[in-house]
């Protein structure tokens, strides 16, 4: 039983790979819509608030946490390890491993929250594992409220100014991969790659739920059970959009606050 | 001793009106920013958090309470209302009688955020007011991220999209006023002032603290104390923006959630 939390909805992405990965496996996920967002909020709030989520999810037994928020994956990590004795993956180790497969230039950059960018925890990784990168970190900040309000098409001229906004300093460079530091951003996908075409995209979702499934068997019946800190009537309406299926009468309510 | 409270800082624009009618009166101050925002939130949330302000704002000792937050005054204000004997004021009842008093064409637009304009608080007391109004309403869900942001500027190609996407419609009819719903989207008066010549803005947290101050003497010493419920670091960086003035030493932070 694996347990995945975001701060709210873009965590989904990664439920969606999971299930892809092992359809077997059953998963437990909890979005906290009734804190989101995360990335624009201090340190010590999102600790606080990422060591709630993962008591909740340790209540119902899973075996596995994915951390599938980047503003808590670079914020909280280490702390929440320390928490529990089950295996906490988040996206950062993933993604920088994805990153320096890909890129061939040796430069890379890093997209991420107000909170993922002031960590450093992307660059630090990633010249770790290879000194010799160039990294360049961009907070885009109007990317979740773009996302989650579904102004998400290749052709809305507000999400490519967004875009244009924080990326025009990386066209016509040697940037040859980004990370999509966020689970909302690889909705964006489309208007970043028409900005930067040719580059790759690294979903850090997608390659978090990878390194998750290795060496698991994934037994089980494929179920999923959602939580959510707000009204599970609107998670469900908005579900859909990232998840590509309905979750109609999975869902529950908690009140996070408690645990 | 008045207490104001909003989902963040955008209540702080009826900090600065209260300041101006009352300079001797002393202020309490609660930005929900660890929970910040509740526009896009269930009413179940909305009702549950405002109830925690208010009886935050008890426990100062407040004598009066303004509802700054457009989205608590629209959706959570009786509930409010009966918690507490002292008077609290919500901005629907002040902005929609200056609406009343400045329309002369007889067509209102109302602009909020998903929560507000869901509740209908706003056109069901302009037609209680007078029946014989046109009220349209217009979910502007994107100027909250702008303005906490700083996409402000009247010349900033991203606000004015934005705001064209959500007030087109009104531009060449007879609506002559426009109730901001909310405390954040005075930052935003420009932009729509000039997609809509001639239209008078109403500011709803200048309204509601007109009324609030009404038949008070303003006795105190004129002292402002602030608390958030995340850090108060990030709470003095942003506060100037609304205010205009430097808050550094007088702001705390508060656990919410143990209200």
């Amino acid at each position: 039983l694996i347990g995945i939390f975001d701060s709210g909805l873009g965590g989904l992405t990664a439920v969606k790979q999971i299930r892809g990965l092992m359809p077997q496996e059953d998963l437990v996920y909890f979005g906290d819509t009734g804190r989101v967002p995360y990335g624009t909020k201090s340190r010590a709030t999102i600790i606080q608030y990422a060591k709630q989520d993962v008591a909740f999810l340790q209540s119902k037994g899973v075996d596995a946490i994915l951390v599938a928020c980047g503003t808590v994956s670079t914020t909280a990590l280490s702390v929440l390890q320390k928490q529990t004795k089950i295996p906490v993956v988040g996206v950062v180790e993933p993604a920088c491993r994805a990153a320096v497969e890909a890129t061939k230039s040796g430069s890379i950059a890093v997209l991420g929250t107000n909170a993922t960018i002031r960590s450093g925890a992307f660059p630090d990784l990633l010249k770790d594992m290879q000194p010799s990168l160039r990294v360049y970190e961009q907070a885009c900040p109007l990317f979740v409220p773009l996302v989650e309000n579904g102004v998400t098409d290749k052709d809305d001229p507000i999400a490519r100014l967004a875009v244009e906004r924080y990326l025009n300093r990386f066209k016509d460079t040697d940037i040859d991969t980004v990370i999509l530091g966020c689970t909302h951003y690889p909705l964006l996908s489309q208007v970043i790659a028409d900005l930067l075409p040719g580059v790759t995209l690294i979903n850090t979702g997608y390659e978090a739920a990878k390194v998750l499934c290795e060496g698991r068997s994934g037994n089980g019946t494929g179920t999923a059970r959602y939580y959510v800190s707000d009204d599970p009537e609107m998670f469900i309406a908005a579900a859909g959009r990232f998840l590509g299926q309905d979750v109609k009468g999975q869902v529950s309510y908690v009140d996070i606050g408690a645990y």
